[in-house]
């Protein structure tokens, strides 16, 4: 089996939940994204944010260049929904979320031949014995969080 | 990169995605699984046979045998929620859920040589030229699919 196959693979999921993602965020209007996604739960617009700052922390994680949204952290990775006074409007998670994963695309794109390296987050000596922490291995983790998301997202609006 | 690591990377994620699942269905009563996720959406007794049917069906598409529960496929693949009368109970649901899991991934650790043959769904012809239509694409596709409704089975209880 070539690494190619194995890449093209993962990627595709990657970009399938992205995609399924985007067509979901496009038929819901910003009020609809205030909305809980059930009872007592995450509203659309945290579940939006954290979707944005997970995926923003992949670009150090990949060794890729440094965060984009650093301010993002704390009201939506560190903190839980409706604790937060003051969060972005639904309008600029929007921007911030196409520009994070519009940015992240195109510097995958030279990952090319790097995919079986580490990441940031393990060190050489654990890197030894645990191969499979790779920088292949963000994308499946995050493509896995990035659909357990949308599948609650999804339930807002009557799509 | 050796295939081992790579089928390890992804079987990993499966494996881990089933944990987390397993984990959420023992925290809800048989009642709870008879509410809807969000309102007017999709009963958790729905998504537990949804998915055991989709599992079940992973069996022939590996070639690793025959469907071990058919009965499902009607009310939990092709209908709709809310559609039909008498399903299983959600202790024959859970009782299922199990089986075909435990059974699969029994049957998969057999396939240690062979992930990336093709899968049954897809001709000689066409795996030619789309030789990532293999088995282990299998499992990552519906890696994803199970966080996907993973996602919406946790909002049910208060876990």
């Amino acid at each position: 089996m070539n690494n190619q196959l194995i890449v093209k693979m993962v990627l595709d999921r990657w970009h399938a939940q992205l995609k399924n993602f985007n067509d979901t965020l496009e038929r819901l209007t910003d009020d609809q994204l205030l909305l809980e996604v059930s009872p007592g739960r995450n509203r659309g617009i945290y579940l939006l944010g954290h979707l944005t700052a997970v995926h923003d922390a992949m670009i150090p994680l990949l060794d890729l260049g440094d965060l984009m949204y650093p301010d993002l952290a704390a009201p939506f990775l560190t903190s839980a929904d409706k604790t937060v006074d003051n969060l972005p409007s639904a309008g600029e998670l929007r921007k911030a979320w196409y520009h994070v994963n519009n940015e992240l695309n195109a510097k995958i794109e030279s990952l090319r031949e790097n995919w079986f390296e580490k990441h940031t987050a393990v060190s050489d000596e654990d890197f030894a014995g645990e191969p499979h922490r790779n920088k292949l291995n963000i994308m499946l983790t995050r493509t896995t969080h990035l659909a357990y998301h949308l599948g609650q997202v999804r339930l807002l609006g009557r799509n």
